[in-house]
């Protein structure tokens, strides 16, 4: 089959690789639909190790299972479904607390160890827990904001919950990434009065905008932290969404959260530590991590289906899987927010 | 009148002073009948920097109101009161959301900018928002309990708070001074199932069973971080609460928190930065900060009047004035829990 393989920072290819293949009779084969592109593919594209040889790249996607292993029980060949970034087993005890990224038996599509979704087919582990089954056709015209309950949608509603957005609550998001968009949504969709993103993209910022921002901030640094308390009677928002992950975002996140207020960090962090002090005079919590998307699906589908929400908007290219690694491109030089893979 | 004076490290008298006096019309003066030695005052005591002149000492304390400005309305004179850490108008935004150690008017008592209270007197501002007025007389038994609530029976339960506990979660207590030791009161009387206290002195895991303590882990580091995972089936605790401060107790609350849980601190953070990376995978909530004790002496006081908690327990020692600096000596070389000062 054709999948996509990343090499090293900046090599992105498509080629010919070994069929997925069930390995563990709680397996699926799912044959891709549509998959994407996601931000923190960005990563390894740009720092991705020397000492690692390659990597079979994507964790979001929609497809069609194929094959389902002897122990599969509820998964049906033919079922139209959706696959969460992380696979999970659905019963542990973090399972049932609704934190499937912690799962005791789980792990991460797209990684070294795990094949990713770019790629014509894709195995899932433990696929009972994992997949999600929606009842649509493959045809949808909902298909785009379903595939972002993969990641995007149910991240950016992670970093919401985390940074306990609420009804009247004044809300910073930085990032104006297909997660800080979703992150609008989810806080607007959360109840929140002003939602403040943090961006300097001009195409991002109109959708964030349409999404339920109420203030755009395109500062950095000192300079955004300043904007914001101008824009928050001088202390800060209750919850801040961080969707970056660099050392600059964690640092501002932390400076324009208001006394009390909850910073929820979804950007894979690329700093090694967080500013201890400020924070705890403060009383600011600094909660998040890889959102368990598994367990958002139930809540944010009826949204997705009854049109209240429309995180699909974030793909503004679509593309065949051999134009991939220009999609790497685009997203990287910041000329598409995100990128959908049509099979 | 006569007041504790730190010069520096290590150099604590007891000087006459000038009397505290009314400055502002919504002050109060108040006769100190007890006051007490905190944690964090060793901190100065260990390491006051040079730079600072002097200052007068001590958060903590029962007395009665000698004198109140001409704008103090409801605090009357000859009211028995107990006195938070840090005072607040009780009326603006942060106050009325329950978190008065953000005051836009508060501040802190024992700084170099407010005189403190282990003196014969003690000047409150902001007397009506800020004090507490007791039911009871000078002379009763519930007194040491009740002085616990200027500081770390107050601190203690903003750290369980924090720390998420709810009934029948896993807990673990970093450090075993007075506010550890309120802490495990905090988090038994909010229903937690296993209470693990981190410390190695005897006398106060003695006091910490008493408390409800179920194991102990004197080990630190590493080591501690191990035995608290072969408690906890491997997981770690729902719930830590980081009542230290230094930087190996906040590497090792955040080590052995399980995936999905919560660290509150309150130990006054002498460490400059929290790891980024841990937390972020396993999703692990870091929270806390200085205790709004007022807010919560209305929901502790019951449970001392009516003998189900008594934090004054951890006072294992009281003296008059003239012998502060031997309890700053005391407390400093772990030969006492924490210092009553009986005037």
């Amino acid at each position: 089959m054709r999948a996509t393989v990343m090499y090293g920072a900046g090599d992105v290819r498509i080629e010919n690789v070994a069929d997925a293949r069930l390995i563990e009779a709680t397996d699926a084969i799912v044959r891709v639909s549509l998959a994407c592109i996601c931000g923190s593919d960005l990563w390894p594209y740009n720092l991705m190790d020397e000492s690692e040889k390659s990597r079979l790249m994507g964790h979001e996607a929609i497809g069609i299972v194929e094959t389902v292993g002897a122990d599969v029980r509820t998964v049906k060949i033919g079922d139209v479904v959706v696959m969460p970034f992380a696979y999970s087993d659905g019963t542990c005890d973090f399972c049932q607390e609704g934190l499937h990224t912690s799962c005791v038996h789980g792990g991460f599509f797209g990684t070294p160890d795990v094949a990713g979704a770019q790629a014509e087919a894709v195995r899932i582990p433990l696929a009972d827990g994992t997949l999600f089954v929606l009842s649509v056709s493959k045809d949808d015209s909902l298909m785009p904001s379903l595939l972002t309950l993969s990641d995007v949608m149910g991240t950016g509603h992670h970093a919401a919950l985390t940074a306990r957005v609420s009804p009247g609550k004044r809300v910073a998001v930085v990032g104006d990434g297909a997660v800080g968009l979703c992150g609008v949504i989810a806080a607007r969709r959360l109840g929140a009065e002003q939602i403040i993103i943090l961006g300097r993209h001009a195409d991002r910022i109109a959708l964030a905008k349409e999404f339920g921002a109420t203030d755009i901030v395109s500062e950095r640094g000192e300079a955004a932290v300043e904007r914001v308390k101008e824009m928050t009677q001088g202390f800060g928002v209750h919850s801040v969404l961080e969707c970056v992950g660099t050392d600059q975002a964690i640092h501002t996140a932390i400076a324009i959260a208001r006394p009390g207020g909850a910073v929820g960090r979804v950007g894979v962090p690329h700093y090694e530590t967080i500013p201890a002090k400020q924070g705890f005079f403060d009383n600011i919590t600094v909660s998040g991590g890889p959102a368990p998307v598994r367990a958002y699906i139930e809540e944010l589908l009826p949204d997705i289906v009854e049109g209240r929400i429309q995180p699909g908007r974030v793909f503004d290219r679509v593309m065949g899987l051999d134009e991939v690694p220009d999609g790497y491109r685009a997203m990287n030089e910041r000329e598409s927010i995100k990128v959908m893979i049509k099979f």
